[in-house]
C-alpha cells in the first residue's frame, strides 16, 4: 500500500491524552508552563516518543527536543512541529497538536512504505508561551539566534532571574545560544496548529492556510505615586498610582477597539503596592500588548498609549516608565502556502485563508526559512482556557494535510 | 514636687525605638501587622513593659495587652492606650504614640506621687489596622462585644482562613469573645495618637481635639468574566473582566472627587486572574473604600458606585458582586473632650478642633463609653509610610496633654 498515508486516530489520541496527563494538578485546567516541572516531564516524554518512532532524537543547549528521520538523499531538510508548555489553566490542544501531529506523521509515513529524499526534522520548541518573564518563543528565538541575552537577568517576583530559572530546569545559560542551526538547508517549515479562533469552525472549513502571523508589541508600564494614608490624605494632595494604571487599562482598550480590523489590545496583570485598603497606592505596576498585522498601525497604538499613560499620570502627579517589546508582523512564503493549498486541494478538503492573530514559533522560523502554518478548528473559537478542544476528525484532518504538504515539499528538487 | 507631670523625652524616645526594631525585615519601612511573628513580639514587649512599670498586665482572650493600675477608690475606671501593629511598610508613630505615652503617663504619675482614685487601664489593642481579611480593630470590637464571628470563616489568599490565622499566632477564636469589658464602670477612654494629616502642622497647633470620627464604607467587588487568548479574541466578543474592574477603580475616585469636603475614595488593591499577558482576563477583585462623617453620603457613594461597577460589567458582559462593611461615622464625647480642651488650655498648649479620617479602636469604644481623642502633629501629613514623623517635642506635649485629660477626668464625682 505504498504510498497510502493513514493517520490512527486512536495513537492521536493516546499522545494527546499522554501529554495531558502531565500537568500542574495544583492548577485548574491544564498546565505545563515553561520552567515547571511538568514542561521538565512533558519534554521528556516527546524525547522518549520520539526514539519510539524511530528519530535520532535529543534536547538541545536550548530545551528545544528535536527528532531526525533521516532522508535517502540527505544534507536538504524539511521541519516540522510545534510547543508542549502551556499557559497557566491552559488547555490541551494549543502546540500539542503540531507535535503529536509530526510524530504521527512519522509513523504513518513508515506504515505507507514512504521515505522523503529530505531528511525531517520534528521540533517540540522549548517555551513557546510567555513566561513569567514576559518572553514567549525561548526556543525558537534561540535556534533561530535571536535570543536576546539580556533576557537572563530580568528578575521575577521573588527576584530570581531567568538565567536561574532557566538553570533549575537543565538549561545552561551559558552555553544556549550554542543551539543554532543550519537554516540554509532547510527548504521548508510547515506548523501545524489549532486556530485559537472562530474562523475555521464559522465558516464549517477543515483547514487554514495562514497568510502571516500578527505583530505584537508588549508592553511592561510602571506607575510610582506616593504612599499615604487613605483616611487622612485628600483627593486633591494624592499621587494615586493605581488611579493612573486604570486609567491606562481603558486606555489600551479604547485604542484597540478604534484600531483596524483584526487588531487587538490587552492588559494581561496589574498590581498595586501596597495592597492595602487603607493606603493610597504608591506603585502599579502594569502588562499588556497590542497586535496586529498592520505594523504601522502598532506603532501609532504605542505612541497612543504612552501619550495616554503620560496624561492619566501627569494628573495625578504620578511618574511613569513604559519598556516595549515589539515584534513584528511576519508574512508566511508564498511558495510553501501554495504546496500546502494543493495538497489541500488533493485531499478533498475544504480550505480557507486567514491570518494568525496569535503568535507562533513559525514566526522566528519564517525569518531563516521558507515557512508555512496549517490551522485547524477550534471548537467556539476558545483557547488557552480549559474549554479549548478541538474534534479530533479536524486533528486527523490536519495531520493527513501536514504530511501531503511535506511531500509535495520533499519532491521539489533545489 | 507633687503634682507636676514631668515626661521624659528620653524613656519615650528609648520606648518607640524598641518597638521599631521589631520589624519585619524583608520589608521596607517598619512592619508589625498583626497577625505577624514581629506582632507577637510587639505585644510580648507591650506586656512586659507594662509590668515593669508596675501594671497588673495580662493578655486577653482576643489578643488585647491590658494593664491596670489601681485607684485609691476601686471600681469605676479610667482607660487609655491604643495600638502597636502597623499597615505593611508603615512607620514609628502610629499607634505606638498612644501605648508609649499611656505608660509613660503612668511613670510621671509614680514620679510625682499622683494616685488617681480610678483604676487607670492601659490598653495595646490587637489588630487595629485592616489585615490580609479585611477586618480592622480587632481587639475593639471583641471587647465591645461586636466582633462578627462570620469573619472568623474568611479565607484570604492562600485559603487559610482568619480563625487559623489567629490560632497561629495564639488567639482561640473559639474563646475571643470572652474578651469583654464592663464598660458601665468606665467614666472615660481617651486616645492619644497622631494626626496622619497636615491641619495641625500648617497651622502651627500642638493638639488636636477630635470632635468625630469618620464613617468608613468598605468593599470587595468581584468580576466575572471570560478567559479567551488574546490574540484571537476580536475586541467585541471579550468578556474583559479586567476593564470593567479599571473603569471601577476610575469611579471610586471619581465619586470622591465630587464629595463632600473631607470625603475620601480610595482603591486599596486590583487582582487580576489570570495575570498572562496573552489571556483575556476572566476575574478580577478589586478591594476599595469611600470615607466620610457625611453617613448620608457614604449611603449615596455606595450606590452610585454599585450602579457604576454594574455599568461598566454589563457592557463588557461581565459580571459583578459587590461585599460591603460598613462602619458608621462617630461622634466622640462631648463633655471628655470639654476636660481635655481645659487641660490643654491650663498647659498653655496651642488646640484646634478637627474630625479624623483615619479610623481609631476609639470609634469603637465610643458606643460603649465617653470617649475622647488627642491627636499630635504629623510631619508633613504624612502615614502610613516609613516617612510618617511626629516630632519628639509634640509626643511629649500629646502625653502632657493625656495625664491632665486623666487628671480632670479623675476628678469628676459620679
Amino acid at each position: 500500500m505504498d504510498g497510502v498515508i493513514a493517520p490512527s486516530a486512536d495513537r492521536v489520541r493516546e499522545d494527546l491524552a499522554a501529554l495531558a496527563r502531565l500537568t500542574d494538578s495544583a492548577q485548574p485546567g491544564w498546565t505545563r508552563t515553561a520552567l515547571s516541572e511538568p514542561d521538565v516531564a512533558g519534554r521528556e516524554s516527546v524525547l522518549a516518543r520520539m526514539r519510539e518512532v524511530g528519530l535520532d532524537a535529543r534536547i538541545d543547549p536550548a530545551g528545544n527536543v528535536i527528532g531526525v528521520r533521516r532522508g535517502a538523499r540527505g544534507g536538504r531538510m524539511l521541519m516540522t512541529g510545534s510547543h508542549t508548555d502551556t499557559v497557566p489553566s491552559g488547555g490541551r490542544f494549543d502546540g500539542m497538536v503540531g507535535v503529536v501531529g509530526a510524530l504521527e506523521v512519522v509513523r504513518a509515513f513508515d506504515e505507507a512504505g514512504i521515505r522523503l529524499d529530505h531528511d525531517l526534522v520534528v521540533v517540540d520548541f522549548f517555551g513557546e508561551e510567555p513566561n513569567r518573564f514576559g518572553l514567549s518563543c525561548v526556543g525558537s528565538r534561540a535556534l533561530t539566534g535571536v535570543f536576546d541575552t539580556a533576557m537572563l537577568d530580568v528578575l521575577d517576583e521573588e527576584g530570581r532571574s531567568f538565567g536561574d530559572a532557566l538553570a533549575a530546569v537543565g538549561i545552561d545559560p551559558a552555553t544556549m545560544m550554542a543551539s543554532t542551526w543550519p537554516w540554509d538547508r532547510v527548504d521548508a517549515f510547515i506548523e501545524l496548529h489549532i486556530e485559537q479562533g472562530p474562523m475555521l469552525e464559522h465558516a464549517g472549513t477543515s483547514i487554514g492556510l495562514v497568510s502571516s502571523i500578527t505583530g505584537i508589541s508588549r508592553f511592561r508600564a510602571l506607575f510610582g505615586g506616593r504612599r499615604d494614608h487613605a483616611g487622612t490624605t485628600g483627593m486633591d494632595r494624592r499621587a494615586d498610582a493605581g488611579c493612573a494604571a486604570a486609567g491606562t487599562v481603558l486606555a489600551v482598550e479604547r485604542i484597540a477597539r478604534s484600531g483596524p480590523d483584526g487588531a487587538k489590545g490587552t492588559t494581561g496583570g496589574v498590581t498595586f503596592t501596597p495592597a492595602a485598603v487603607n493606603v493610597v497606592t504608591e506603585a502599579a505596576e502594569m502588562r499588556g500588548e497590542f497586535r496586529s498585522i498592520d505594523d504601522e498601525w502598532l506603532r501609532t497604538a504605542e505612541e497612543t498609549l504612552a501619550s495616554c499613560a503620560a496624561e492619566e499620570s501627569a494628573g495625578r502627579g504620578v511618574t511613569v516608565e513604559m519598556e516595549w517589546l515589539p515584534q513584528a508582523p511576519r508574512r508566511l512564503d508564498g511558495s510553501v502556502t501554495e504546496m500546502c493549498r494543493r495538497a489541500v486541494d488533493d485531499l478533498g478538503l475544504s480550505r480557507a485563508e486567514l491570518f494568525s492573530g496569535a503568535e507562533h514559533d513559525a514566526a522566528f522560523i519564517a525569518a531563516r526559512s521558507p515557512t508555512a502554518m496549517l490551522f485547524v478548528p477550534s471548537v467556539g473559537g476558545r483557547s488557552h482556557c480549559p474549554e479549548e478542544w478541538t474534534e479530533l476528525d479536524d486533528v486527523i484532518d490536519g495531520i493527513r494535510a501536514l504530511a501531503e504538504s511535506l511531500r509535495r515539499a520533499d519532491a521539489v528538487r533545489r
